[in-house]
């Protein structure tokens, strides 16, 4: 049974990568942003999360797309969709910024990428940001162009991928800091390197340009990685959850807002005019009612959140849901992430989760992450 | 192997019915609108294709989310959205309309339904409108409130649906008109539904309100059904081709306009204001380099149109893509739909199309619907 097949029309979009990533053993793919997102090869999740931390991995993440912002007006723009004030920001730096809606709901978790004074990419996650952000502009009748470029990012993760990265674009790439990138050449094109990645190691992310050379990248990367020991890869759970990296869809919507998902470092001062300013302001002094939080909960391994997990107080109520679990083979226990309500939020209160398995599970709060 | 698991969580939302296509024997979900559609259950497309035809099923399309635009400037607004007019739409009305943007590239092709004269809904295909549409009401400052309602829809497909549905909600449902929705009282809630769907047969679509009667009114359907031979089914390739219908992101995306898609007949009269309206014009008056067409062509069976099928002209210049491909058993020939260069789209036209076998197959150009 060939599961790539079972979602694929041209709706759910192939990437550069995707016939590589099939000769490398795929067994399962989610659709992200109108396209496909590795999710599976044949080792288990434990087995690839030992893999990760140890060694290197290559992950298609094509799905990361980028929507493009470019015009006289742009800095103005992006600065009205984020609480977060980008006066400071460099070109070359990356900013995780929280796109809010007029009643300070998140429309999305975007890592910001400063090209030029004039020029932006929004890295996404999974929702139509280009949708919104043309909205936005033919509403306001601003100068800018927004489009979706023809780029397909790949993430190099894990301990050796600066031994790898430096063996096919040279030592420049040690002077990359985090969330910083730089501009490198590869086959005469100009490709922007990021040292970031949706991972708890280190890593760097090619923000690849041009389709038809994806696949001259990926060999290029396979080949100088093979003493690395080299695997394709995914976001693997297990590290993704210990290290509190939240995905949106799942841990957080439309429906909460900054300060439920702890993005409170993002929006201390809210000197500038921005989308949901006069709602997020109300927000603040009025404070809210859930928290994103981290729960640790009993030792034999939860089964797979496909379904979210309830959260129980101890007297009974229901106080939140695990969105995000599984079971951590560092701290052999299970971790997940979960809206918890305001006043059952602090760390070690107590909790019972309820796991399809109809087993109670018992639990106590913790902050994010699980694991410096 | 339980194909449910490979892309569920709760970014991929599940639906009131998705527990009720499990007991089905589902083997197949695609993702449309972050939200699980069945695909494939056991038996065979041209199997369910006959069924189909010949009884009634009973598809969970929950995915057609609907994003509801209500308030003071709501008519306003949807007419801002569309180069169709809907000054003559009336309440109880379904009207498909495009919606586009400011280059006049298709953001969608929902079905509205006039609920009031201050309240609509877009039922929409694989894009969120609802950013689009919350985008534009923020940059214009209008007066109109935009959320997605808790509606999941479930559609009634084949010639004996209307008996169906005599049987559950009384007689009244035969004076449904085509493209017409009535109220009708499920356990004492009122439901939309209309005489509609995204098949060939005649069929009818409950806008079901309340996530926690689905399977109540699941079960009621499916009970009454058992009578009619019902199935749970899907939209089936098929016959969705040989009706014409098209698929947002397959067939077209934001890169065409209304007039590439054939839908000049909404865009006769351009009275109105909307967004778009100088690039549409501009299109209409010097004309577009291609349009959807229908392609007949050679009889073996082709293969899954995956990835899509590259057309050519007989004298080997590339002129399109069958992006949507398939047998059809009726015509004993296969049929697809694909965007064609201007000069190459006449009916009759020779083409020669290229599958994944490697195999050279002939074909000529066709209109859109192949039967009627």
């Amino acid at each position: 049974m060939n599961f790539s097949n079972i979602t694929m029309s041209k709706r759910i979009r192939r990437t550069p990568y995707t016939d590589k990533i099939e000769e490398c053993g795929v067994t399962g793919f989610t659709v992200v942003n109108h396209m496909l997102l590795p999710k599976a090869f044949s080792r288990s999740t434990e087995e690839d999360y030992w893999h990760l931390a140890s060694h290197v991995q290559l992950w298609d993440v094509s799905c990361q797309r980028q929507v493009q912002i470019e015009g006289p007006d742009s800095d103005k723009f992006i600065q009205m969709m984020t609480p977060r004030s980008i006066k400071d920001m460099h070109i070359g730096q990356c900013l995780y910024i929280p796109l809010i809606d007029e009643n300070a709901g998140m429309i999305n978790d975007p890592v910001l990428l400063k090209l030029d004074n004039k020029k932006f990419w929004l890295s996404i996650a999974d929702s139509d940001v280009l949708l919104w952000a043309k909205g936005l502009a033919v509403g306001l009748n601003l100068n800018v162009s927004i489009l979706e470029p023809e780029i397909y990012p790949l993430a190099i993760q894990g301990p050796k991928s600066e031994d790898l990265m430096v063996s096919v674009f040279g030592e420049e790439i040690r002077s990359i800091k985090f969330f910083n990138f730089k501009v490198f050449d590869f086959n005469g094109e100009q490709q922007i390197i990021s040292r970031s990645g949706y991972s708890n190691q280190d890593g760097f992310e090619i923000f690849f340009s041009g389709y038809d050379n994806g696949e001259l990248i990926w060999e290029k990367l396979w080949q100088h990685g093979l003493k690395y020991n080299i695997s394709a890869g995914c976001p693997n759970l297990i590290d993704r959850i210990e290290a509190g990296l939240l995905s949106y869809g799942n841990d957080f919507t439309i429906k909460n807002n900054p300060m439920e998902c702890n993005f409170e470092n993002y929006i201390k001062d809210l000197n500038h005019e921005f989308i949901g300013k006069k709602a997020l302001e109300k927000i603040k002094l009025k404070g809210v009612t859930k928290k994103i939080r981290g729960i640790i909960f009993d030792e034999s391994p939860c089964p797979s959140c496909t379904i979210p997990f309830p959260v129980f107080s101890k007297n009974k109520l229901k106080i939140g849901e695990i969105t995000s679990g599984i079971y951590s083979p560092k701290l052999k226990k299970n971790i997940g992430i979960s809206m918890i309500l305001r006043e059952y939020s602090d760390v070690e209160t107590e909790v019972i989760i309820e796991t399809p398995d109809k087993i109670k599970r018992y639990g106590v709060i913790n902050l994010l992450p699980f694991t410096k």
